[in-house]
């Protein structure tokens, strides 16, 4: 299997449209082409740029009218098919649409919280929830997927790698297969359920078990990619970052363009917060929005680094970003979750994650194990089924109301990041008593189990 | 549990709007508060009937104008969340928006089939499938739903029931929930996976296994409805027809309001077939289009009672509907399919099917369980995660082609009833081979077994 690009696409895309970016030393380096994504200068991680002038000149109103013109879809436009590439112009502008590689991602609608939900976060919240695993391989993994492939198909890249929770692995593996790349993943043993399990196998990748973490899965996949051995699909690759930022253009489009109070999110490996934030500055950096909207991250208390961090250094809900570097370490000590997704001990992207949350003034919270499998429980009562990873982010913006950082009333988007059916086990343990059998199928018999 | 209407909403929506006709003797009845779904005078089962005279004193070009523009979702406007509701003066005109009850179904992308489905396939197809999955809780089920929950809720009833495989129950577990109302469910025991099961518990359902086949449950459930004890939400329910119309809707819309050359769907109950025939006939009628497109339903070969007595029927790929339907009779004998979801012998709307497919020149086709498992194997390969009875509806379609149904280069949409998600089972068994474990976390032995 060879797994680094043997050739690259002739033409290159425009390499001036985009480029990568050392977040650490600020030296940059060619997008296309790229098969490290950490800085041979610093090793800190890479940022994409993008030249948006021609954007800057078209206007606001053009580029809202050609977004809103997308959301009808036809066979002829690829970009009116993905709730991604409806906004090419800021996730991609230098990509040729032949180039993309796309399943369908982020035609979603948006969920307005059931009754029950709303009571429980409380604050009367104007609560919406994104459901990001109503996407082809049920995960919001598919946002960043179908960008990250498509440069690496640009850049002619043969095969993939990564290492995964389950979600990743997943996505990584669709999207191999529908470029017709090879794939292999890496991923922890019996940390993974067996639907997890089923999609890359599915998708014919070469599935690797190890006996350790997450965490070991990233640091086998990331040596491997330093020594050029293999071409990473993880969220180390930055243009996973620039499909995630979707999130954030689907919700002010679905607001009549305009911003909600806070993003509430769960926090695993960072893609996703970090990509929240930095689609809000874009945003604002071009004039579709005036501000930020709160960006709030949560992690469960089985894997909370950047969450202990910011609340060991945070003075009335604002963390001084150098003295929350200081004082953040990874965890080794993981302990048990049902929200196996996110039990990430080293978030890969956590500087980024620190920065867009510092930028939008938010937080990063803690959820308890109990009060994440009974979001997932309470929002089941409303018929939304859940992730626990989305629990986890309920919890922590009901304890982001109790403690007066989300204001009564306010608009609130909570991303749900993946379909509850990956984790039938979470929602059944909590509510096994309404299941009965019975010995025959007389119809008195089953008259008397239901009740009537 | 008061599983039956204690009272009515009031005011009821207008009955001179929307009715039911029975499609035996012609009878009628009124839609709301009507808790019983068959004949009393003959048996039959009902349609849904609607005045459209307001309708077509507007237009067609006025109607498009409304969908396309619901395509571009908004938190003021309920019909713009849902695949569904987008086309609501089609689907049910005489309801008021604040009665319904949506989870956002419908909105979902258009996936064209990939290479390696397109060549398994054959006949250089122009193919499409519209991923039904993709929805709320995972399969097509949800586009009548969230019509018959609607309906039910108008009409003041508090608590449903229904017979499933799997499907069924999860969509009205969770639109019970999402209305406040109480649901039982009656499925086969040992014949529905893991993840169908945890959906109905999910959604706080009392769900009542019985040691039979669907068919089983179904007579159950109908024995009940018929004494006035349950009020039914299963396809002999007419309303949830009226939703499942969408998907003809949405595959118009797609392709500019211009009708395909084939849908090809799964047969199970008979409910989704029959539904995608109105719906053709609805577009006709009212001026959309000017033909329908032929409907090719297909069953397993573990399953199969409608294919079989149109196959001795048929010449030359046109089965005379009387003579079909002196032929047909329920098969008792069920062989094992991956396809549980349509392991029905004893289909409820058969004679809606047989209706339907005779008005468009269709067919119904067996697919054999090796090719339905091949199929679903095939669009993995794809990066599309398809149900084992997306499985069968594709080898019905390869069969079509073969035999000269339908032409090479057409225009055809396949149904995919169901995520694969649900059938964890399925998709690995076709591919296990390409999973391996190592000993340790060490990278060498990693790398050795990726094969870099």
């Amino acid at each position: 299997m060879a797994i680094v690009a043997l050739c690259y696409a002739s033409p290159m895309p425009s390499p001036a449209l985009s480029w990568l970016s050392c977040i650490g030393c600020g030296a940059t380096a060619p997008l296309y082409g790229t098969l490290k994504f950490t800085c041979p200068k610093c090793g800190g991680l890479y940022d994409v740029e993008h030249d948006f002038s021609a954007i800057k000149k078209e206007g606001v109103d053009a580029l809202r009218k050609i977004f809103d013109g997308r959301t009808l879809q036809s066979a002829d436009d690829v970009c009116s098919r993905s709730g991604v590439w409806r906004f090419k112009e800021l996730v991609m502008p230098s990509l040729a649409n032949e180039e993309i590689v796309s399943l369908g991602e982020g035609v979603i609608p948006m969920w307005r919280a059931g009754s029950n939900l709303r009571e429980w976060v409380g604050g009367d919240l104007d609560l919406w929830m994104m459901p990001e695993g109503l996407t082809p391989t049920g995960s919001f993994k598919d946002f960043g997927g179908t960008v990250a492939i498509s440069v690496a198909k640009a850049s002619g890249v043969k095969a993939i790698a990564c290492a995964s929770t389950g979600d990743t692995s997943a996505m990584a593996a669709a999207y191999a297969a529908a470029a017709g790349m090879q794939c292999a993943v890496v991923l922890p043993k019996g940390q993974v359920t067996d639907v997890q399990l089923a999609q890359p196998v599915a998708h014919g990748a070469k599935v690797v078990l190890i006996p350790g973490s997450f965490d070991e899965c990233m640091r086998v996949v990331r040596e491997l990619v330093d020594a050029g051995r293999v071409f990473p699909i993880n969220s180390i690759n930055p243009t996973r970052i620039e499909g995630h930022q979707a999130s954030v253009f689907l919700a002010n489009q679905f607001f009549g363009w305009q911003i909600p109070e806070a993003f509430v999110v769960p926090v695993g490996n960072g893609s996703n917060s970090s990509s929240i934030g930095k689609g809000m500055r874009l945003l604002r950096d071009l004039g579709f929005t005036d501000r930020l909207a709160m960006l709030i991250g949560v992690q469960s208390d089985a894997a909370n680094p950047l969450a202990t961090s910011w609340e060991t250094t945070q003075k009335d809900g604002y963390a001084d970003p150098k003295a929350w570097l200081e004082s953040y370490k990874p965890r080794a000590d993981l302990g048990e979750t049902s929200a196996t997704a996110a039990r990430i001990g080293a978030p890969v992207s956590y500087q980024k994650v620190m920065r867009e949350i510092d930028a939008s003034r938010g937080a990063v919270l803690t959820a308890l194990e109990r009060d994440l499998n009974e979001a997932v429980m309470v929002a089941g009562r409303d018929g939304h089924l859940v992730c626990p990873q989305t629990g986890t982010a309920l919890a922590g913006l009901r304890q982001a109301v109790e403690r007066g950082f989300v204001k009564p009333g306010a608009r609130v988007v909570v991303i749900s990041t993946a379909t509850g059916l990956k984790f039938p086990g979470v929602a059944t343990s909590q509510a096994a008593s309404s299941l009965t059998e019975t010995a025959s199928c007389d119809t008195e018999e089953v008259a008397m189990a239901i009740g009537v």
